[in-house]
């Protein structure tokens, strides 16, 4: 992925992303409508991320809607490397995730896996990865999954259950196709190859859990697809149904394009930040898709695509005309990047407002959501 | 290793063994008078695989020696594969190990590394695992372990309690140095690499049992060693005491030299052959030391170092002065191979009809040495 302008892997995102390139790269399909409408069939309504296309692309999702017509269960399965805070952009496919459970009644499976950071960063301990699976996981249970139908587990903790599926899958992954996909070496150490058999695990467990075949949908960001893309190739060769996935686009980073990231300064806006550290943020450093003078914004307009704090809007504003309406005056020049702003910060205060009450219940919960072993 | 008329790996020994070599290549130490004359102060005798430099090598033994004296504890660790029937060879360390536990009281962890044989051959499943898993067991157990210190475990089942030290001994290896101790290549599956590092687990368990400094004594055949190197190599970069190795010579197989095998017909003599067949296969197959007619034999002698059914008297005659006699008459001549065989024919069914009797009582003990999870 050397020769263009972005990259793309599940640890690696930069640059000015070209989803369409991707969706043709990673061999994707695009969510069409007839697959929208297919949704709203089944659940009433659309989420909004499906109407704006941030959840832009899927596999099999499709199957999976099928079988769920036909009465068939599937299971859900996201998860979350516990490295350090979560910030909004990791929110988005929990989000949704927790749409797609409340709609079709399903099971999560919420995986936790410590040992990914733990093999790939160098300075990062297990004590390390167990601070951060906590505070973690009280931003999932935050989102509110029903907790008699989501099981969240660390790796280490899960692995009896695991890793017998995972040598199944490292039973047919040879190290050349490791390294094609995920552009790894010798100089990296097994546990970077091997980790991945661990992240396809989840996506057989429904069908090792229900004790026949069941299928699983798996809502998450783009960059994961390559680890699925394993998965489903090995699937039948192990005697398990492909997994679907439904692939969400990035949360922007404040500041630049690419995703939002813990790991660089004051591009991110975290579950904990207060209201004043998020206004701060946003007014200092969102990106502006204005124009350089207010005579100059009045008269030629704004640019919202550009414009990070509306992007941030059509990930948090769910209702559509409010939206619209901004659009439209930032792109006339009626309404200038300050007061732009302003909505944003009240818009993701308020969700934040919301979320952090709910995590701070969230602490009596834990024990209700985790399966250990 | 390619340019010698030897191999020994985890995974092919054939060839005219030179153990001088390998004790220099391994990077290991003989086991000499001054260790044995230890070993003999704290136990009240010495066994016979000591003396006869069956038990010829090892790693830090003199330190388990050292800490035993001062009346701190250390754990045993050996294993079994369970890919076939056990065979004589595989009792080897197994005995050496149980005369270990009854002189030191000390708790034996037993790996059946499940997994590895299914990475390693193409056509064996984990249900093939599982039913071998069973038989060897029933071995394992007519070794006359003490229950009460002695735990079993099946890898893919206990994997919750070794994933988290094997992620952290993976962070430590690179693929290089995986390939070039294992002679791999990136035509092999990732598991394949993977597993040593749930092979060293066990030798770091001990400490995180007793949540303390806790060494381990692993007596194994000579071709594990390179497993314990990367271990020695790994285990003070994150926190653990180095295990101690006592390291054996291979039970040599009917035919020729190299190993005993149960890859290649009638080379093996195993557990469950009944007094016919092992008759059968040691008059028919056991490489002679003899001379080609009674007369040259009468004349010249025959070399007992050459002959197999010698060599097995050496692993399976404990009568030392009997042995010795033995010796001198087939070397001077008096003894022909015929009644060599004989000897050796009763003296391995007579262990066998006592191993045989342990091992059908062994049925009803299995859950009594399991840990599963």
């Amino acid at each position: 992925m050397g020769f263009r302008d972005f990259t793309v892997t599940p640890w690696d995102v930069k640059g000015d992303i070209d989803y369409e390139k991707l969706t043709k790269d990673f061999g994707v399909k695009h969510l069409d409508d007839k697959t929208l409408q297919n949704v709203q069939k089944q659940t009433g309504d659309l989420h909004y991320f499906l109407k704006r296309k941030i959840f832009f692309s899927h596999m099999y999702f499709d199957e999976i809607l099928d079988e769920a017509k036909k009465g068939n269960k599937f299971y859900l399965y996201t998860g979350r490397a516990p490295s350090g805070p979560v910030h909004l952009g990791h929110l988005i496919p929990w989000i949704f995730t927790k749409w797609l459970q409340d709609k079709f009644g399903a099971t999560l499976l919420f995986q936790i896996p410590d040992e990914e950071k733990f093999l790939f960063k160098d300075n990062l301990t297990f004590n390390d990865t167990n601070r951060w699976a906590y505070e973690n996981i009280l931003d999932i249970i935050a989102v509110g999954f029903d907790q008699k139908k989501t099981k969240i587990f660390l790796d280490t903790e899960y692995a009896g259950h695991m890793y017998k599926t995972a040598c199944m899958v490292a039973k047919k992954t040879t190290m050349s196709k490791l390294k094609s996909l995920f552009g790894l070496n010798d100089s990296n150490n097994v546990g970077e190859f091997f980790y991945t058999c661990m992240q396809s695990v989840p996506a057989f467990l429904p069908t090792i859990m229900e004790d026949k075949p069941t299928r699983c949908l798996i809502p998450c960001a783009i960059d994961q697809d390559v680890h699925f893309r394993l998965t489903r190739d090995v699937a039948t060769q192990i005697g398990f149904p492909k997994p679907a996935t439904i692939l969400s686009r990035f949360l922007p980073s404040l500041t630049e394009g690419g995703k939002m990231s813990s790991s660089i300064e004051n591009t991110a806006i975290f579950t904990t930040d207060d209201e004043k550290v998020v206004k701060n943020k946003i007014m200092k450093y969102a990106f502006s898709g204005g124009r350089e003078s207010v005579e100059d914004h009045r008269q030629k307009g704004g640019v919202p695509e550009a414009d990070v704090s509306y992007q941030y809007l059509t990930y948090f504003m769910e209702d559509s005309n409010k939206l619209k309406k901004i659009y439209e005056d930032y792109k006339s020049g009626k309404m200038l990047t300050g007061e732009l702003k302003q909505i944003t910060v009240e818009v993701i205060n308020k969700f934040l407002s919301d979320h952090q009450e709910k995590r701070e219940k969230a602490k009596n919960k834990i024990e209700d959501f985790m399966v250990h072993d």
